[in-house]
């Protein structure tokens, strides 16, 4: 391992379900910030405001600052404004805020997150007639599934698959694994690409990812992680740590 | 083109649009009829039961044995019962009548119909659970999408592609294109796969499921059809027509 010099974090499954924090999460978040790392954190979660993430973060007892907090959603609307794009939003009604502005009549895009009970055949039916007339398809993410309390559940990518099997088109995703979405955030925190760790619980959409981007990564075997997803993995380099605090110790251990 | 001596008809898009006839569907139907060569109706519907189709055809002026009459969810109710599966049904509530008797508790196998509105995101939540925690993926086609009155739809196609990426599992299909569905209707005119002619309007499901089943087959310009559909289609042979009128003509020619 070489040594690290900056760290991206990923949420959900990471350091929390659901609204608890999972096990020395906050303990190893301290250790960690305590080391003097520059930190980022990259979620593709679109069912909240940055805001609302943030403070749900604090909620748990986490300190991290809101402006720290890079999400998929952000990523789509810089991409919608530089373009002059007007979205048809398939999105979950507690992000639609962050988009308001921007939704105007005769939508030419597609917007796509993880909607959850928005994900209904009429709008998903919309969505398609736009993409067939030559719309782009802009995704938030592609993750797979994620975690909740009572079990995985049905998340982007999904979707996003129906959409480009039934329009023959290959969508856009801005969020994790987008290169570009890694590489903003090493940017951001000043560091070099390959001095960079990701940590996160998908074994695609962040390890994958983060490692075609350049970057180091560990996969955690917490949040949705199931037996054998190292398995998945199809770049080499990727490391394994049973928990968020299992990984810090690694880092901080170099 | 070899001798024709049996015929296989898609429905919706080649017979009739939403609930009108297209322009001398009846007649040329009423000619191949005449003709005297033996004829089956295939359809990958799954918003009605068969009972439903023939009545709407008869309703239509279309003069259609219910018994030549071959369903996708016919097909998959009898792999339920030979295989002893309780199923999760994701079909369209019309179609429900048709399996009523088989769902019982503990659902092991998930069916997958044309759902329109019932392609919910629970629904398709509760399905995801099933398949990844073992359940066989049962599907009643694979269409992408289907012509409306207004425009095209979404058909079950790609809410299967949702389904197979977020399980990382395939489906068995059992309505067109699957071999088995052509050929068992080949069977049933009790003609030669090579000497029957299946007519279609969908490239895929109709015209290259049937080269691929050892049949003949003929592409008809209405319906769901977009120009370069042909170009899908990946096994040589296909006829092309602009209609049924048209497919009727070439075949009665020979």
């Amino acid at each position: 391992m070489a040594k690290i010099k900056g760290v991206l974090i990923d949420l959900s499954g990471v350091l929390y379900v659901g609204d608890q924090p999972l096990a020395g999460a906050r303990d190893a978040l301290a250790r960690l910030q305590a080391s003097g790392l520059p930190l980022a954190y990259l979620t593709n979660t679109t069912r909240q405001t940055r805001d609302r993430i943030h403070r749900k973060l604090s909620n748990m007892g986490f300190t991290v600052p809101e402006s720290a907090i890079y999400t998929a959603p952000q990523a789509v609307r810089a991409y919608l404004e530089e373009h002059d794009l007007r979205p048809f939003l398939l999105i979950h009604p507690d992000l639609e805020p962050e988009f308001a502005d921007l939704v105007r009549p005769s939508p030419n895009a597609v917007v796509l997150g993880d909607a959850g009970d928005a994900f209904t055949y009429q709008a998903l039916n919309q969505a398609f007639r736009l993409v067939v007339s030559g719309a782009p398809l802009i995704a938030m993410g592609n993750n797979r599934y994620f975690q909740e309390p009572d079990g995985l559940s049905l998340d982007i990518g999904p979707f996003l698959a129906a959409l480009e099997h039934a329009t023959g088109t290959e969508a856009l995703v801005l969020g994790k694994p987008a290169l570009q979405f890694f590489r903003a955030a090493v940017d951001a925190i000043q560091c070099q690409r390959g001095e960079v760790m990701m940590i996160g619980d998908d074994a695609l959409a962040d390890v994958e990812g983060a490692l075609r981007a350049g970057l180091q990564a560990c996969l955690v075997r917490t949040g949705k992680y199931r037996p054998g997803d190292e398995a998945l993995i199809q770049v080499p380099g990727a490391i394994l740590a049973d928990d968020f605090p299992g990984a810090v110790d690694r880092l901080l251990a170099l």
